[in-house]
């Protein structure tokens, strides 16, 4: 069933891989009807049979290439260390007018691995949709994913506006705010607000990990006091993730360094016994929450 | 209005404390009927006021040794700090047979801090009701908090086990399964599942607190990949949390060198480039995911 006339934004988009992220998107799409024609490109015919299952798509193919002929939005949805290959593949097929954009959490790789394959007239709308849950999968979408959420977009200085602005109606679509900045600069506040704790809790649980089993055990019956919220974020995809640290390398090694700095006052504060520093340093923080919730963030 | 006889298992409580452990006991007590009577201690006559404004309380008092003159169960619901000096005032008024117990998430404290003041013929019943949640405060109370999780207890070798029973059976109708083990071990176990998890969160959180203004809108504005969970850890009462790390020193200390010694590795391999040690090490980090879900922590 085709959808009005009026809400169609781009009469054919193709995603280049359909994980949570990918998936959700194309719900939108289908929910308001976004696009007359959607593609799915994927590695394997497994998910392209799973998306069709679920009735994402009007076209699947395992050539990217193929899969973005005709585009008028190109949209990757895969790891970032997919990003290049993806790009030299996708070249030939990409027509004039076309915009490509993606959904990835460190915006530099749009500009040095996508940008210099892109012939001219192909427009670059680098997006970064801040939103997802511990699942993956096109099983694991769903169009409510990004309501309420910020989407970044981070354009170069050239770009045409018309193009920037027919991405952010798109994720305005589904229910996200729209805030454009530069991309290192996203990078350097997505280190610390995304980058950093996925780190972190991906440590503190493969500590547990290597636990004897028994001990183990009792980690998971007790994890109700504070561990269980980090085994959420460590359970998220292990080569997006593997993908975002060695691309975002430099912004997250600098927030790494300031937080074992702080990590090491403190530690310094717990064996000298220094209860005031701690009772200062922990009543400082819940003004954070209150920012977060003040944001409407949780 | 008085519980049927039946179902009252010590006929005078009184609660050293009133946050939201303490007053979520007293919802449970209330409920269900399982004392006759419940006299709260607090510091405060404003936590008082509010024990008595929420129906959670027969009797109140600042005075803790009046509290607990004739109580059956005394139970000690503050930050660890004040164990030492609760033990040394409650000594006088604490009748023969009297059990006392707490809810301390380190029990090492009341063997050290507790036990030397009580006399002889006074049961002491160490107890951890693992559960909670980031606000505090006795109108952050709620019956429900126990629900499914654990309690453990960990009573001396020479401690009469019809007391250990009692202390059992009250947090059992609170909805708990009860695991018996070493208060040593109780607090290596909770440092890694839980004092490990806070430390990160306040790190993590307190890094954010030192931004410039603009950025630490940032922060709040697209803390959901991430961040936010953090923050929830983080918004836990400071001086509870303080006590802990002070109290518990030992452990915390071992199990934050491990956690150090796992982050520096990763730290190596993002700045290596080393992508196949983060995937292997993100991937074993789902079982645990797993593992915590199967034990219903979740």
């Amino acid at each position: 069933m085709s959808a009005p006339e009026k809400d169609v934004l781009f009469p054919r988009i193709a995603l280049i891989g359909a994980g949570l992220i990918g998936a959700s998107l194309a719900h939108v799409v289908r929910r308001d009807g976004l696009a007359q024609h959607i593609t799915v490109n994927a590695r394997t015919q497994g998910t392209l049979d799973k998306v069709v299952e679920l009735g994402l798509a009007d076209a699947t193919s395992l050539d990217a290439a193929e899969a973005v002929t005709d585009a008028d939005l190109i949209v990757l949805c895969t790891p970032l260390g997919a990003y290049a290959d993806i790009a030299k593949t996708i070249k030939p097929g990409l027509k004039p007018g076309a915009i490509v954009t993606d959904v990835g959490s460190c915006k530099a790789t749009m500009f040095t691995d996508v940008a210099p394959q892109l012939p001219d007239g192909v427009h670059m709308v680098p997006g970064h949709p801040v939103a997802g849950t511990e699942h993956s999968g096109p099983e694991a979408g769903f169009a409510e994913l990004f309501q309420d959420r910020w989407c970044i977009l981070t354009p170069g200085p050239d770009t045409d506006s018309g193009a920037v602005d027919k991405v952010a109606e798109l994720w305005r679509r589904g229910g996200m705010n729209i805030e454009i900045m530069d991309a290192a600069h996203h990078d350097q506040v997505l280190a610390l607000t995304s980058h950093l704790p996925h780190l972190i809790a991906y440590t503190i649980v493969g500590t547990a990990t290597d636990l004897e089993d028994e001990l183990k055990k009792e980690v998971f019956k007790y994890s109700a006091s504070g561990f269980r919220d980090f085994t959420r974020i460590a359970a998220s995809d292990p080569v997006m993730w593997r993908d975002i640290f060695l691309k975002n390398k430099d912004a997250v090694l600098d927030v790494l360094g300031r937080f074992t700095e702080d990590l090491t006052a403190l530690q310094r504060a717990i064996r000298k016994g220094d209860g005031s520093t701690l009772e200062e340093r922990f009543t400082k923080t819940r003004a954070i929450r209150r920012g977060v919730l003040d944001a409407k963030q949780d």
